[in-house]
């Protein structure tokens, strides 16, 4: 086998070192889009991809791909694209991300090492904004590269000190000029840490997801009166947080039935609360709620929505508050190709790595790319189900275990027909 | 009679401008203790006191106290004294504390108009910091004037600029150097909106306060595991907000029950909650939740306590989420006293008043001024029972008709033995 392991922790390492953030729990990083960490990483990656003679291209948003043509493909042919993204949450760990482009990076200089016949171009991509940490995108890249978004209106997204996009990648030089246009890709497959305990549970090294969530998110809100929390009789009270906690426990419990009802793969939560006056006290007058839900089927998501407004009408008839409840994101769940399954599939067996079939509770650019073209991911396990945290760690073993996977995978893929 | 509506209120008018806030729903006024709209208010206070010959001392932390001694009166005798507080919430009201400063001072020049055989000093007093909304003391001069705080202790309070009291009140001019100690008075009487709707409901001018509730509050802190709201299953979750939410409803419904079971006097209510990381995909890993329970008798505050220990520990125990509850205020309940109330229930009939007796719900100078001599409390009513807002409202004739029983009450106690 020539994946190499050391090769590619290196490649993780010195990445890491962008944005470095050390903490008592371990190695972070912070690395938002159109910073000088991110500038660092990215210079990093293209050199890294150039020193594995790929052709670098960078997007207008500042998605970089990197594409090898082997000597045996048709260079006109459909490119098989594997990779992830480079950017971080606030002291996110070091795998989210970086594991999937330098997985893909290492899969190409194996298969250029073993000399493998490939009959496609094959791509290494690295999707600017996934995290939505300083733009607020959340898997931006892939959105633009989807068609999903619009350039410009990417372009001219803020930061919370109104940077533009643009203005953020014309500071680092990776506004680039070169559409990439992901529906023209033969296939995408996505490695990626789990964030979750079930591979590490099951004691299996890779996962290879069969659907990745729907997402549906919406603002829940409740008027009340406020009021001066001692003269105001228990009677007399219209409490916005009362209300909200009855709503809060109606979430968890429509989560609950949907989850027990199915595979325990719907998910739903009250992930943010905020209550006004917010004061010990008073009374609270109002509180907004951010509410998630999530499953592999819509029909599941539709029927905890539906609970949840039973719940809220019968929260407001009783407590008489004003409620509100407002869908601000609505996506539909994503199921994975067969072919690419089938791909990881041949891969494992052929790396001899042991897999197990799951689904994705959270969202990736192969969400997006599942849209346009034939999209597969592969999860290595993350140690105690930890990620957007420095305590995320995936060992060095099953990170070039995955990435054999990936690499036979984009073999049988680029070789196929 | 000769209280006189239109002085009075031209009085409290006056205050208004200082610091005022002008909103559509009415006009507030936003008076920190040791600003410049503070300096005014006293400055206007002190020349008010001064014209109608009453001799003014300020202490350490600012309390101010005007003494008229009438010519019938033994010079040395301890006064009675009447009062409350110049200072505001943000937004507050225009009565919330200027009416009880001014109402005291315009009894005594009714009682010098009318000539009253008074044998006792009368004295008017504006305390410091009753609503600690600038240095968080809350009830600070009447705190500081009757021995439960050391001037030391308060005047090295910070602002959250880190601006000490005593360097505020130095820079308004008003860091005293005379000690005024509430023990030595004969009797205190406060004047006070009645921040709830009991005196609009029995349509009655006054209400004579039998007890001001007990306030103990705590901070409820549970801490579970922050993690992905995606990748983590409903059954893997340890939601500290779920948590929680469950305890908001054991907080009400130990209030209820109190009061259910006695005089609807007990109320038991969490006003804040902050939660951590409060990221609309992230299951919450730590809530902190601000509790405030009231009630007349030291036993059923306690007998909440215990139902929300209770609550906790199988919150606890069925969530698997780590609890703490600690008490950060603990002040027992302050009965009224016999003298005062008789007092105040002579004055009325005098002044051909209407009254009711009512507790008080909200905590005020007089609870603490009632640990070290006899206090008693007279309410005004508050229309729709607002109060800490800019549509605070009492109507001029309901001020003046309390006035007149505040002026007969300090007549009846100062000329009384």
């Amino acid at each position: 086998m020539t994946v190499e392991q050391d090769r590619l922790r290196a490649d993780i390492e010195a990445n890491a070192t962008f944005g470095a953030v050390e903490t008592e729990a371990g190695h972070g990083r912070t690395v938002y889009a159109g910073t000088e960490a991110n500038r660092r990483a990215r210079d990093r990656l293209v050199e890294r991809m150039e020193d594995a003679d790929l052709d670098v291209v960078v997007d207008p948003v500042g998605t970089i791909l990197g594409v090898w043509t082997p000597p045996t493909a048709d260079p006109d042919a459909a490119p098989v694209v594997a990779g992830s993204h480079l950017d971080s949450v606030p002291q996110g760990g070091i795998f989210d991300g970086p594991l999937g482009v330098y997985a893909a990076l290492e899969a190409v200089r194996s298969l250029q090492a073993r000399e493998v016949a490939v009959e496609r171009p094959i791509g290494v991509v690295s999707f600017t904004e996934e995290e939505g940490a300083r733009f607020g995108g959340g898997m931006l890249g892939s959105a633009v590269a989807t068609g999903q978004r619009r350039v410009e209106d990417a372009l001219a997204l803020e930061d919370d000190e109104g940077v533009t996009l643009a203005d953020a990648l014309d500071g680092i030089g990776y506004r680039g000029e070169t559409a990439i246009d992901a529906s023209e890709w033969d296939a995408f497959l996505e490695l990626h840490v789990e964030q979750d305990t079930r591979l590490e549970a099951a004691d299996v090294p890779a996962g290879i997801v069969t659907t990745i969530t729907g997402i549906a998110q919406a603002d829940a809100r409740f008027d009340g009166e406020a009021n001066h929390a001692g003269a105001t009789p228990m009677d007399a009270r219209r409490d916005a947080l009362a209300a909200a906690s009855e709503f809060v426990l109606a979430v968890e419990e429509a989560g609950r039935t949907e989850a027990d009802a199915g595979d325990n793969t719907a998910v739903a939560t009250v992930g943010s609360a905020a209550v006004a006056p917010n004061g010990t006290n008073v009374v609270p007058g109002a509180v907004d709620l951010g509410v998630d839900v999530r499953d592999v089927e819509r029909g599941s998501m539709e029927r905890i929505f539906a609970r949840l407004d039973d719940a809220l009408d019968s929260i407001a008839d009783e407590r008489l508050v004003d409620t509100s409840f407002e869908r601000v994101l609505d996506v539909d769940p994503a199921p994975m190709s067969d072919r690419c399954r089938d791909a990881l599939e041949s891969g494992a067996e052929a790396a001899g790595v042991e897999t197990m079939a799951m689904h994705s509770g959270a969202a990736h650019d192969a969400m997006r790319v599942s849209r346009v073209t034939d999209a597969g991911m592969l999860f290595a396990p993350s140690r105690d189900g930890l990620s957007h945290n420095p305590r995320e760690w995936t060992d060095w073993a099953d990170c070039a275990a995955a990435t054999r996977v990936l690499e036979r995978a984009i073999g049988v893929l680029g070789s196929a027909e």
